[in-house]
Formats: C-alpha cells, sequence, structure tokens
C-alpha cells in the first residue's frame, strides 16, 4: 500500500494510468486519504460532475492485513448531493483486495471526451481500461454476473448502476460482498454520480497472486489483534445485539424511545415498528433458510449482516439494515418487511442510497405523490428512479431536490443530504451531528445515539442540549480517526467502554507499521481530517448558517415527547472550536 | 401613501387584513421599502414557502402621481429560487392604482391553515379578502377576465396562475396593463411561489374615488416632470430607440456585439437573429394591425411596448421584450418569431419568469430533453409546466434544478437563477453584476451593458476586466436608488447621460415630498438598499463563493472573441467595499 493509482479520464488518446509514490500522503488512509487528496486537489467551486472533480477510493490504514473489522472502504469527492467534501464509507471486499494489490488510493480524474462506459480491471500485473458501452444500464446485480464471467470468481468489484450513469445525487458505488454480490454501498453523497461522470461502469480487483500486507511486527500485531477481537465479542453490542439481529435490532429501541422518525419526521413512535423490527426480520430470515449473522466482508467478528430469502426460498438480498429498514418502512409508514427488502433489492441493483432514497420517497408522499403505508407505490416510484423517467429522475436526486421540485416545506435535510433513522428532536446528540457533519446529516459522523439512547460510552439524556455539543465533538473526531484505520465503525461501541480494546487498536497500528502512537494521536489525527474537511467546506461556501438544521425541527413539537430541538445555533458554532 | 396594509393568511379564523402607519419604513418606497421589510422582518434561514416568509408589495416613492414613468412596482420577499432576498420588479398598472389607494405596502404574511385560495379585493372602502377556490388552475388570462366580469373595467389586478399555486420558484406575480391585460410580470426568483404559498391567487385594485396623489409643492413638481420628460424625449435609447423597435432592438446589437449567449450560452452571436430581431417584431406588429409603440401604464412617454398579434390579425400578446425572444429564440436556437410569442403569451398566462424558463428550456435542451431549434418542443415543454407534470415540475423550478435533475453540467446561473440575455464574457461588466448582485443573475440589477456596448454613462470596454467592478457597483447603487421611486429603470439611459435630467428627477423628488434631497442622498439611498439587501443574505448563510459566476464562463471560450471571464475573484469582492 505504498502507491497511488491515477486514471485520467480526460486523457488525449483514452484513459490513462499512472501509479506515483504516496508523497504528501504517506501514512494516510481511508477517510483521512479521500479527505486530504479532495481537500488539497480539487477546487472547492468546481462542478461535482465535471472534469476537476476527483474520485478517491482508499482503503483504510490496516485493510488488507489480518486485523479483524479492518475492511472498510473510504470513496470521497466533492459532492453533487451537499456541494461540500465528501466520504462515503462502505463494508464488503474491495477494501482489503485494493490493500493487497499495495494501492493506498485509487484516483479517478478528468473526464472522458466521449459518451463510452469504461470497465477498469485491476490485477497484480496492472492496470486495465476498457471501453464496454455493453454495460451501459445494466444493474449492479447483472453487471457484477458479467464480472464474474469475464473475470472469474476471485474478484472483488466496485460499479454503479443506472442511477450512476445517469448522475443522480442519490447514486451510491456497490462494493461486492464476500458471495461477490453488489450489497455493500458507498451510499451518501452521490459518489456514484461521480463514478458515473468519470465514465466508469465498475472497477474489478483481482489480487490473486498478492500476499497478505506484513506487519513490522508480526508478533506484537497478532498479540494486539487477540486481544482486540475478545474486547469486540466481550461488550453487549458488538458481542451479542449486532450478531444476533443485525443493526435493525435498533428499530424497536428506537421507537420505544420516542426518536423513530415516521412519516417524514412527524411521529417519534412507529405503531407497527414490531412488524419490521431486527428480531421479526431475523426470525423471517432463518425461518426462509436464509442467514441472520453474517459477514459482510473477510475478517468479520461482528456479523451483523445476513441473507434474505424471499417468500419462496430465493435469494433476494442481503439484511437490510437499521436504516434501510426505516427509511423504506416506517419514515414511509410502510410496514411490510418483503416490501422493504425488495425496495432494499432495488437500490442496490439501481445503484441507490437506501437512506436517501427512503427519505425522498417519505417526502413525495408528503407532496401527495403517493400514500404514506402504501408499499406497492414505494416500489413502483423507486423502479421510476431505475427507468429515469422525469419523475424517477426527481426522486433520484434526492430529498431536497424533491422537496423543492413539489413545494414541500417539511424537508429533513441538512447541506442538502437526507436525514437518517433519528429524530433529532428525540436524540439531541445526533442532531447535533447532523448539523455540524462535513458531510451534512450523517448518523455515523459521530454516532450519538450510543451515549444518548444505548448508554455506551457514558449517559447522556437524550432529551436536553446539555452536553450534546461536547459528545458529538469527541464523537466526530473519534469517528473521523476510526474510518481512516479501515475499521468498521461498530468498533466503536467497545472502544467506547473499554479502554483495553481501544489500546488494542493503537497496538495493532504501532505493530504493523513501526510506529508508537498514543490514543492522543489518534484524536489528533481525527481532527486532521475534519480540519481538511472543514476547510474545503469553507472554501465552497459553506458558514455556519450551513451548519443548521431544517426550521421545522425547531417549530414542531415531535410527539411523544412534544419536543423540539433544542440545541442553541450559538452552541452548535463551538463543535469545532477544540 | 401614509399606511402599511398587512395580511395575515394565517390568522385565527381567517385571514385578516389590519393597517397600520408606516413607523420605521416612513420615506421608503418600492424597492428601499420592501427590502427593509425582508430584511428586518424575516428570519434568513425560513423557508421560502413557510409562514415566516413574507410578500411585500410596494410602489415607488413616485408612484400614484403625475410623474412620468413612475409606475413600477417593487416585489420582495425571501426568494424560493436563489434562497436570498428577492426584489422583483413589474409595470402596469397596479402601483400607481395601490399608491392612490393610500398604501405604501401591502405585506402578505403567515400562511393559510387550508387548501383554500384567496382573492384579495381593495378600494377606497377597504379590503375584502374571500376565499374562492372556483379561481384554482386558472391562467392569468382567464383570472383577470373572470375579476373584469365581477368587479369592472377600473380595476388593476396582482395575480398567479397555475405555476404560483403549484409554488415553482420559476413563478411570477402577474399585473395587468392598461388593456387590463396580465402582460407586465414581477418575474425573477420565485415571488409567485411566495403569493402561492400565502393562499392569494389574485389582487384586485380599485382606486375608483381617489385621487392623484398631491404633491407639496404642484408648481415646482409640475415644472420638474416637464423637464424631466423633455429629457427622456432626447436621448436616443429613450426617445427613439426603445419607441420604435422596443427593448427587443438589442437583438441585432448584442448578437453583433458577441455578447448574445446562443444555445445555452456555447456561442455570443446567432446567426439567425434578425429574423427574431426588434426590427423584424415591429415590422411584424405593424403588418398585422398590432402595435409596435405602446405604454405599459399609464404616465409612461418612452412607450418600448408593443401588442403582438398572431398570423390572423388576433392578439396574441403583448410584445416580447428582448429578454423573451433571447431566451425563448436565440438561446434556445429558435429563429421563429410567433412561436417565441406564443410561449411568451404561455409564461403569461401560466404565471412564469420568462427569463428563468428560456434559460431552463436551453438547459434540457442541452440534457438532451429536446433539440436546439426545435419550436415545438420548446412550447410543448412550457405546456408540460402549465399541467404540472413532473417533467414540468422540474422546468418550473428553473435552470438550476433543471440541469440538476438532468446532471448537466454547464448551468448559466448565479446564486440558483438564470442569467439573462447577456454573456458575461463578451460583456465582462454585466457579469460582475450577474456575479455579485444582491438577487442572483440579474441584468436589471446594474446594467453595465448601458457603458460596455451602448455608450451610455461613458465607454468601458466590454472585452476587457479594467474599470468594470466600478461600473457594475455605481450602477447597483443608482438602480437601487432608481427602483425605489417607481421609475421605470429606463430612465437612466438620460439620466447617466444627462445632468439635468437627473436633476430633474431629484427636484421632482423634492417639489412632491418637500425635502431638499441631493445627488449624494441618492447615492446614500441606493446603498442603504444594497446594505439591507447584503446583510440579509449574509444573515441568510451567503458568502464571497455565492459571488462567482458558473466555473464554465472561466473555463470555456466564447465564440467570435473567443473570451473567457477576466474578472478576478479578489475584484469581485469589492464590488460592495464602498
Amino acid at each position: 500500500m505504498d502507491k497511488i493509482l491515477r486514471i485520467n479520464m480526460g486523457a488525449d488518446g483514452g484513459p490513462k494510468a499512472t501509479e506515483e509514490p504516496l508523497g504528501d500522503y504517506s501514512g494516510l488512509g481511508g477517510r483521512a486519504m479521500t479527505s486530504a487528496i479532495v481537500s488539497k486537489e480539487v477546487p472547492p467551486l468546481c462542478h461535482p460532475l465535471g472534469e476537476d472533480n476527483k474520485l478517491v477510493i482508499a482503503p483504510g490504514l490496516l485493510s488488507g492485513t489480518a486485523a479483524a473489522m479492518s475492511g472498510r472502504l473510504s470513496i470521497g469527492c466533492k459532492s453533487p448531493l451537499t456541494g461540500g467534501i465528501k466520504e462515503a464509507n462502505a463494508g464488503g471486499q474491495p477494501s482489503q483486495v485494493l490493500a493487497r494489490l499495495g494501492y493506498a488510493a485509487i484516483v479517478l480524474e478528468g473526464k472522458p471526451r466521449d459518451d463510452i462506459f469504461y470497465k477498469v480491471f485491476i490485477n497484480k500485473d496492472g492496470v486495465t481500461i476498457t471501453p464496454d458501452n455493453s454495460l451501459k444500464k445494466l444493474g449492479n446485480y447483472d453487471l457484477v454476473d458479467k464480472m464474474k464471467a469475464e473475470f472469474g470468481e476471485k474478484i472483488a468489484c466496485m460499479s454503479i448502476g443506472p442511477a450512476g450513469e445517469m448522475k443522480m445525487a442519490g447514486a451510491s458505488i456497490a462494493c461486492t460482498d464476500m458471495e461477490l454480490r453488489p450489497t455493500r454501498h458507498a451510499g451518501r453523497g452521490g459518489v456514484g454520480a461521480v463514478m458515473g461522470a468519470k465514465g466508469v461502469k465498475v472497477i474489478v480487483l483481482d489480487d490473486t497472486g498478492m500476499k497478505m500486507r506484513a506487519s513490522k511486527d508480526p508478533e506484537k500485531f497478532r498479540a494486539a489483534n487477540k486481544e482486540f477481537v475478545a474486547g469486540l465479542r466481550k461488550h453487549p453490542v458488538s458481542g451479542e445485539g449486532l450478531p444476533k439481529y443485525g443493526t435493525n435490532v435498533l428499530t424497536n429501541v428506537i421507537s420505544e424511545a420516542g426518536a423513530y422518525p415516521t412519516k417524514n419526521f412527524m411521529w417519534g413512535s412507529f405503531e407497527m415498528c414490531n412488524k419490521i423490527s431486527g428480531e421479526t426480520q431475523a426470525q423471517t430470515e432463518i425461518d426462509r433458510g436464509g442467514v441472520a449473522t453474517h459477514g459482510c466482508h473477510r475478517g468479520c467478528v461482528i456479523r451483523c449482516s445476513g441473507i434474505y430469502m424471499n417468500k419462496d426460498g430465493h435469494y433476494l438480498t442481503k439484511q437490510p439494515e437499521y436504516e434501510t429498514v426505516w427509511a423504506h418502512g416506517g419514515n414511509c409508514g410502510i410496514d411490510d418487511l418483503d416490501a422493504i427488502a425488495q425496495l432494499d433489492r432495488l437500490d442496490d441493483d439501481y445503484g441507490l442510497d437506501t437512506i436517501e432514497m427512503g427519505a425522498t420517497i417519505a417526502v413525495a408522499m408528503e407532496a401527495g405523490i403517493a400514500e404514506f403505508g402504501d408499499a406497492q407505490a414505494a416500489i413502483n416510484l423507486v423502479k421510476e428512479v431505475g427507468k429515469g423517467t422525469p419523475l424517477g429522475r426527481i426522486l433520484g436526486n434526492g430529498a431536497e431536490v424533491t422537496g423543492r421540485v413539489f413545494g414541500v416545506e417539511r424537508i429533513p435535510t441538512v447541506k442538502g443530504q437526507a436525514m437518517p433513522a433519528y429524530d433529532p428532536r428525540g436524540i439531541q446528540g445526533i442532531g447535533v451531528t447532523y448539523a455540524t457533519s462535513t458531510m451534512g446529516a450523517d448518523h455515523t459522523a459521530g454516532y450519538a445515539v450510543a451515549t444518548n439512547i444505548l448508554g455506551v460510552g457514558g449517559s447522556v439524556d437524550p432529551l436536553k442540549p446539555e452536553g450534546q455539543v461536547e459528545l458529538s465533538r469527541n464523537l466526530q473526531i473519534a469517528t473521523a480517526a476510526i474510518d481512516s484505520t479501515g475499521m468498521c465503525l461498530f468498533i466503536a461501541f467497545p472502544l467506547l467502554d473499554q479502554p483495553e480494546t481501544f489500546q488494542a487498536l493503537i497496538d495493532m497500528l504501532n505493530a504493523f507499521y513501526g510506529l508508537s502512537l498514543t490514543a492522543d494521536d489518534v484524536t489528533e489525527l481525527g481532527k486532521k481530517v475534519l480540519s481538511f474537511e472543514r476547510d474545503f467546506n469553507n472554501r465552497a461556501g459553506f458558514t455556519a448558517q450551513k451548519d443548521r438544521l431544517p426550521e421545522f425541527f425547531k417549530k414542531e413539537k415531535l410527539p411523544p415527547h412534544n419536543i423540539t430541538f433544542q440545541v442553541k445555533d450559538e452552541d452548535l458554532d463551538q463543535v469545532f472550536n477544540w
């Protein structure tokens, strides 16, 4: 992982790949790498779909090693959804494979001069870029099947569906999982549209002949990894709740807490939540011959995913995540798990962010385009997106555009990005993260739900403004660092509660790279990443006014707690004042 | 004109009208009034379609008097198109009538609690607000006919068509002309959507029984007005070019100057421009029994408008303005004057900004939705807007949304508002105004075309950056002041060249109000208005980065001069540094 692969899609005579040493970017991985490159190299006022934007794909610092949970991939660019910097993060296989192929980053640059889509194949022998318009309009599932037929079963793919080709701001980049299915998505912020604008349909990785990355101190590394894994297994969230029920274990929890955004953020509890809960979902999976505990990449020990079969016992989709079940479920008043799974499958196939799509359909429902609770209508709407009809184009560009086009006032977005599955009135800490994150509304940027609701990392009353700014700040810093390691964010649960597990992570990094980092260094790394990002956004014209929730969260009281968002503007402005 | 009429559309028990003295707003008119009220009373981060936005309608300081050219109306709010402050300015009869009824402003506030559209009738006896859903979906022409049948022929109307009802960001507010036709529009920035959000379909004014506003010094006022009119008649632009050919006299001029944006700003000259020029248009009007020289309101002595008949000699629309002919003509590669007139009629009837719509259709053409030059396709697209289909909803929300939804890179907007009929590369001075105006891209905010191309107010080379910032600054200040008087902006041509005509305007103000203003006071008024507006925009989160042209104007060279926009960012930042 000592080189950067740059592919200039706009080079004279066709796309051109060059390799270069890490240079200034030495020592960076994952989000630190993507945000450093984007912040340094992309003009903040460029058009996100133009030649000056860059799509940066980076495995984490520990990706490609034997470290457990190290399979997360960061994809960065200027976002077509937010107009600011973006890092979208995905599981699946590509991160490990890319790291083993020796690349610390792939940077897609320029803009193709023709209307051709390319496939990029990377293996131990180098990079091959081939025009292949036969791939046009393929969904991710068919596309990956074609790649398997061409390149064999030992590959990992990153690809876009029709949504990315149509440069929709809700378009994702699909990463294949262990079963070589396109189920793990760098979903947020329209990274798929940027890949589409670069004319790249798929990047196929094959690490045959490459070895696992070697540690500087294998002995210490092994010991630290062992301690780390023990810590993950010991913690109730990562060792028990997530493996058993997946992320969707949260449906009942958040609805009971009165912070489950229902019918476009009208209510805080969904009375039918039991029908779509993680418990129901896991049982359904098991009953139909699916799997309720499954990893999304090799080296995962939490195994919060699963495999969801249809009523006939055939594979339909991977286990939909909590946020997906919420977005297409309670947020649209839909309580039909099979319909939600079908929506998840459609999103994955078209290459769409499930959170953005669910939030968008709820806004469309508020506009009267469909009735809340009408699952078939929701499915039809997502199919419109896949077809690229005018209505589909609107929806595929996300909740903000949809609300604007239909004159809707209640649009739950920050910086143009739809809020995920936690109402900021019922969980005020996550509201601080939504408002201030460099990414737009993003639960993963500083998951205050952990401390507000789950009692992880201490306890802060979810309904009170006190302590939320500090909580969100610390989580945003920690997350930026974790996102740079290639580690799954779910390690944060044990890390927050178990100092020895946090130390084990630091020991792994030190053993692998021959460093002597301390916890303070990790904090500094997180601050550095956030500073890159804030700096980019400032230069793109973002101000404090962008760090605000939409006004209806301050005006409408959310039942059942009948509470508005209470954190003051001037306190929000202190989040990055460390 | 000593009172403000506030109508709270969200009052308990239905809309409620109250009158109040001018208070803090004493001495203000037109744009100074609308911008003062919006800046002081509207929360900058409110949703433009929400209850906290206000729609302010204000005649100018000299409206309702015997002063020539004093019939302009200012309509202000937070713009759904730009997210910043907006003043849209219209001719027609309402300004004079409203002023004679004694109102310095109407302020529509709050939000109706039901799905009802109201008509507001104002005469000497007061204000009547009536729910009338029979008006729903009526085009402006049918609507005004209905109002005539109900209230007689001595009225003036301000109304919205279906576009405003659908809260489209391209929606205008129609003002009736001397023939009681809805042809004069407060077009820009989506003011019609805000009126729609307030649930007001039409405001009908009847000044029967009211007198012309009385001057403090009638003698001096009469003399000054006489001098003023003589000045207008003497100047070649206001006395000759505009009366004879209307604003469309510019088509040949701007195309010859190489600054006529053709096919979505791809070229600077339109080879078919002669087919749609003012000369051709005037002759066509005369040949068909229309009128080529006509005023839009009583008291107009420039008379730059006209009446356009169809091939059968029946009224089709008022004489389309230069910017309309450009927007629907050369900018879409269309050279059919009848088709352009039909588009003008449709825009007026649906209640749409012709500039925004033409720019939007060109962006849609660039996206491949229709072919450049296909007039019938353009007509069909505008009809989609009227019908409110998903495609129509996209288009009706303007060029920026349309470009975004269809993934277009070349979107000629600033602050979300489409550029008018002058390419900022061929006329660099207008580029400074587009970039820095508080209004978004707006030629009327500081019409540097006058000095860059027409040789009015001196001479500044249109192709060089030197002198453009100062020129734009001075014109923006002067315009903000003129827009506050109720005067038609076309008085600026003689004012810039003839000091005695400028003095006559000041003399009129002084005689009417018993003041002793100097030219410096007028400048101070202009600066004050701009300061209100900049302050609002700053509080809405606008920064220097919003005062920029889209990057393609800096990267693509415009033929035939093969020039990019040359004014530096740091110089743009000096426009408001006076």
